[in-house]
């Protein structure tokens, strides 16, 4: 059994602790700093096992600029829970939180190297926006994702 | 001659071409990723000179959990102009409109190794709330900083 709940400060040690293990080690926590948890509580998610173990969470917030616009900033879902349906029960709790707050789109980015990533969102009813070179920096290239609600 | 306006997606590129360079050598790019831009417009500010030229630039949001409060994530000067004034008038712009959204406090986060920068905000009325081990993932300290409006 997983329960979600809605992520808090004090979670931030435990996710940071497994971000870059369940990217496959590569260095992604200084994308990920603590105001996330504290300023965004409300549409970010934690997911925890019966042993009370981390095995997923999301962050995400509604759009300032276009409040009826909500952006997914990150999505990790613990290796061996993969394929049990966890990424797309967080994402569904997301839709239900931002839609509530009138969001009619989601949108997220990753890179074009991460096909799983993108095969994912895919599924999800995510439709490629457009592929942008630089988006994130130099040589930071990103795929715009965005799912009509 | 400085113009201060509204930050917009266009401007991210100049932005992250001078991050790394105006804080020191650091690599700050993968902490302000463009998302910033988009989903935050009317609380982020560019400033240019009269040549165009960026020379400073503030992203900040009002929170969501507590909406009563706005945090500053990111505020920069290029070099030359520091001493100027240009990151307090930064600071005003940002506290003018999210006064307006109702927001009563302005937090923001900094590195204790970055002196300067607990300096800074101390000048600009900010108290040390308090100083965070491990704030922003392990070995990351945090000095959190809370100015009241």
């Amino acid at each position: 059994m997983v329960t979600i709940r809605h992520a808090q400060p004090a979670d931030y040690g435990r996710v940071i602790q497994h971000v870059n293990a369940w990217w496959g080690g590569r260095e992604m926590a200084p994308m990920l700093p603590q105001l996330f948890f504290v300023h965004f509580e409300g549409t970010s998610f934690v997911a925890e096992n019966d042993a009370g173990e981390l095995v997923g969470f999301l962050v995400g917030f509604q759009s300032q600029t276009q409040p009826t616009e909500a952006y997914v900033h990150f999505v990790g879902v613990a290796p061996r829970e993969r394929g049990s349906g966890l990424g797309r029960a967080l994402y569904e709790r997301f839709a239900d939180v931002v839609q509530g707050h009138g969001c009619t789109t989601v949108r997220c980015v990753t890179s074009p190297a991460n096909e799983a990533s993108v095969a994912f969102h895919t599924k999800l009813g995510f439709e490629v926006d457009r592929v942008a070179e630089d988006y994130d920096g130099p040589g930071e290239d990103r795929v715009l994702l965005v799912r009509r609600l």
